[in-house]
């Protein structure tokens, strides 16, 4: 028996997310699906994070235990030759049998873009969230910043309560503009790279766990902070109160991308 | 009487291409319809290039004409608020009653991009020509060079004969490899922009007219030249010979895209 680690990237726009569902395409049952095309057996694929209807990855983790012949780094050519071009597999190799890609991981990052100032496009419509009306991207960052650290969060989670806990910590977050088109990278990008005039804003968010629908209900709350409805001091209030409702609406779906997962020590990927 | 000129981007993955088909969605079925919405008025649009099938355009030019109230830049918004995601006004103007957007075209210049030595991308795929063998760019610029000028280029024509002559003449053609996403605009791509280990190979034409599938025959071609399966001085012989049999295949539709049409003097746009 093998445990076998995938590194993945996705376009989620024809997908209904990451979990398998009986009547809509999902890209853990593409997964799947292409593992018994090789091998012959059912197995689970498991991830960091469970993306929903429409958001994508960049850098997505996965892993499956499997008794196979194939060696660790071969299942990258042999899925990607059975999945369609919307998923691609970056990366292939063994793990510690121990690793589960959703409990191994000690945080994930997010990023949300937001295209602002800017006359449309067809080609970045799919990736993005279009708002006309000029954002303060500066407010919106110094808003964002009430949210470092450890809080419960339960005013950003769809449906409450989900979890045992929605207290989270958040490690990193940022809110910048910028010029070029921000996405596709699993790398994190640079807080130095902000730019007064860019038509992109680009929400990064790095935590230990996130609630349903958390990052897209901070977005949505930063957004009306940047349009100038909600002062900069209003996070802090609107965590205090934990109340859904007390906080701004949930961003569209399309804009949102896992951008990486950090495993700390040897256990799983880097 | 107005005749209104449209500056279009569109995404081509969803579509059966620019031109009306009795039973599949196509570009200009969609602007058409738009325009019945807004004025209950059915015209036809005209464009410059009528690409095809999963072909894309960044600075495609339609012209129609109307009896309005309808202010010509107040088309632009008007029409994109009819119109789905994937096609994008980018501009909307008066011109002068003569302007045809086919006929005064003096020339079109297009874009193929291939994604060469680089691992599969799930949002990229959509706009480009995957080929893992890595292709020496600098033979097929080379190679491309002898397509200069005034030829009888039938050898690049599927269904030849389609039109009253095969003869075009080419303004300039280069192959480069960039390292950076290089599509989606409709500026030409300076030549000296080239990057020795760009994962991306783009081809620019531009020429006074094209023959049906030319650009995907032509990239087909100096593929094969890239390759390394064909010397660099082989396109003067396919010219030459003028058959189709001669010539590389067919390049695949999504690679390809119109990047701007230029009408030379005042009756159209820049």
């Amino acid at each position: 028996m093998r445990n076998i680690c995938l590194t993945l990237a996705y376009d989620g726009t024809d997908y209904a997310g990451w979990q398998v569902q009986p009547d809509a395409p999902t890209v853990q049952q593409q997964l799947e699906a292409a593992i018994h095309a090789l091998s012959g057996q059912q197995v689970r694929v498991l991830s960091a994070g469970r993306t929903d209807a429409g958001v994508h990855a960049f850098g997505q983790v996965a892993n499956f235990r499997i008794e196979s012949t194939i060696p660790p780094e071969k299942w990258q050519p042999a899925l990607q030759s059975k999945l369609p071009h919307n998923i691609v597999v970056r990366e292939s190799r063994e793990v510690d049998m121990e690793f589960h890609a959703t409990y191994s991981a000690q945080s994930k990052r997010y990023r949300y873009v937001i295209m602002n100032r800017r006359l449309d496009d067809p080609f970045l419509r799919r990736y993005c969230w279009k708002i006309d009306q000029p954002l303060d991207a500066g407010a919106m960052h110094q808003a964002a910043q009430a949210l470092l650290g450890k809080h419960d969060f339960r005013c950003f989670e769809s449906h409450w309560p989900n979890k045992a806990t929605s207290v989270r910590t958040i490690l990193d977050v940022s809110v910048q503009r910028l010029s070029g088109w921000p996405a596709w990278s699993p790398q994190p990008i640079a807080a130095t790279s902000a730019e007064s005039d860019g038509e992109f804003i680009v929400l990064e968010i790095e935590a230990d766990g996130f609630l349903y629908n958390m990052v897209r209900a901070i977005t949505g709350t930063l957004v009306e902070v940047g349009r100038g409805k909600w002062p900069v001091d209003v996070m802090r209030d609107i965590v205090e109160a934990g109340e859904r409702g007390k906080a701004g609406p949930t961003a569209p779906p399309q804009g949102l991308a896992l951008v990486c997962v950090n495993y700390g020590g040897s256990a799983g990927p880097a």
